[in-house]
């Protein structure tokens, strides 16, 4: 049975938590190279925000990603 | 010379506005289908919105096409 379709903005927080582990850093130091506050990271992981073209961009470049690598699906 | 970066919001622009035309609607049609106004449709065309994942799943919705596809830079 094919599975429900899943929120991007899941979606993304999955991809951003599991790429910044990866990288073995916090999210108070991935907040910094974002530029921004621990908090909204944190909120991002946890699917809170529906956040902006331009904040996929800085997440994606702090992770040293495509972009588009934050809108695959990896369940 | 690799081509400088382009902003993401100009290559989503460019995607919603070649993809909308190929399917031959208005604006103000493919506005309807999403559930915006006409102007909204008008100003993401010319990359003037910083839209969100939401916004961008209800765009790749109503062109059925995959979200990644309106991040693809084609030029």
């Amino acid at each position: 049975m094919p599975s429900k379709p899943k929120p991007l903005q899941e979606i993304v927080a999955e991809n951003v938590r599991r790429e910044r582990t990866s990288l073995g850093i916090s999210q108070e130091e991935f907040a910094a190279r974002c530029g921004y506050h621990r908090t909204y990271i944190g909120a991002i992981e946890r699917a809170e925000r529906n956040i902006t073209l331009s904040t996929l961009e800085a997440l994606a470049a702090a992770l040293k990603l495509d972009i588009k690598e934050l809108l695959v699906r990896h369940d």
